[in-house]
């Protein structure tokens, strides 16, 4: 039983990660498919992660996130890669919904995604990117819940590691996610101010 | 205290909304004061929201979101909005990063930024869209915590809503949520089939 507004207010962007903790297997597991449970459009579900584990995946990854050292320190890089056309019809994941919506439905629905998505290269990043973001922060707090800490990092060479783990020219790299266990030695900088309510909210 | 894996599991996608259930003005706030928790790119929280409460401002909304009922229904339906110029270096957010990083460290940031997402439409939109999900599902999860129910629809006309709510150019409406309570006299749909682990990780 752990609070969901502590675990909010808990996660933090960590910067150092202590090198000789690793995350089980069945720790990651349970995080991914805790965060899976985060809603997407149609339920397409357009997202793959990529788990850097390895010595040798890192230094791969490593300079493509310039140099940042999380990216050696911590047990786990997950790479956050979405489908920018993963509503086309032919898509497999199309059957978790024809599976309660039926078929007919299912065809509407398939045209409705398409005049959506498909109709220029922006919608269709669209579509890849803000569905990766509903999962990327299901997984951040859902990390948390497991005691694991994470860190978001945008300051990528996005195609560069499109190419790096061999994903193809559809596939999106959204964000990377470091996990591990923040380094108890260092000393975490206060949170920086967020905009409250009454600064990012008009009432119509 | 609320458990947050049981807040993951039960959130679900919900289409009919008690229209006798107002939200009162004190929870929605916390439910976005909550949110706001959310990591994004530099903090720079290129975030709005437009929260739709009257019965003016949800006509003129529904036909842009093909009529589904649960915009009139709802007490309320926030229009989640992203800012694709949101890391220019003149942008005011910028200055959550500088109280901390300090002036000259910004700079470079600030260059950084620009060399990620400043050099093409699909990398702003990019940036606008993962950072809006990172937020929209930290809504989600915050309203379940304050027991109020929610739905994404991301099935509507965005560029018409831009208009319609006299957003501007460099404004991307990137989904909306409705909040609210589940009407519990109908009956919520299985959940729908997630891909699990084994699924969509690969380990490297």
């Amino acid at each position: 039983m752990k609070d969901l507004k502590e675990i909010y207010e808990n996660r933090r962007a960590v910067n150092f990660f202590d090198k000789s903790k690793k995350i089980e297997d069945k720790t990651l597991e349970d995080i991914i498919n805790l965060a899976i449970l985060a809603p997407s459009a149609f339920n397409l579900q357009p997202w793959k992660i990529i788990a850097v584990k390895s010595e040798d995946a890192k230094k791969k990854l490593c300079p493509l996130a310039f140099n940042q050292p999380k990216i050696l320190e911590a047990p786990v890089t997950l790479i956050i890669t979405a489908d920018k056309n993963g509503f086309l019809p032919d898509k497999k994941a199309w059957s978790t919904f024809e599976a309660q919506a039926g078929k007919e439905s299912t065809e509407g629905a398939k045209q409705f995604a398409h005049s959506l998505y498909g109709t220029s290269e922006e919608k269709k990043i669209k579509f890849a990117e803000s569905n990766a973001g509903l999962l990327g922060m299901s997984i951040m707090y859902a990390a948390q819940y497991y005691g694991v800490d994470s860190h978001p990092i945008n300051g990528i060479d996005f195609d560069g590691i499109r190419k790096e783990f061999s994903l193809d020219e559809d596939t999106n790299v959204v964000m990377l996610i470091t996990l591990g266990y923040f380094d108890k030695s260092k000393q975490l900088y206060p949170r920086l101010k967020r905009y409250q309510y009454s600064e990012i909210v008009t009432e119509v």
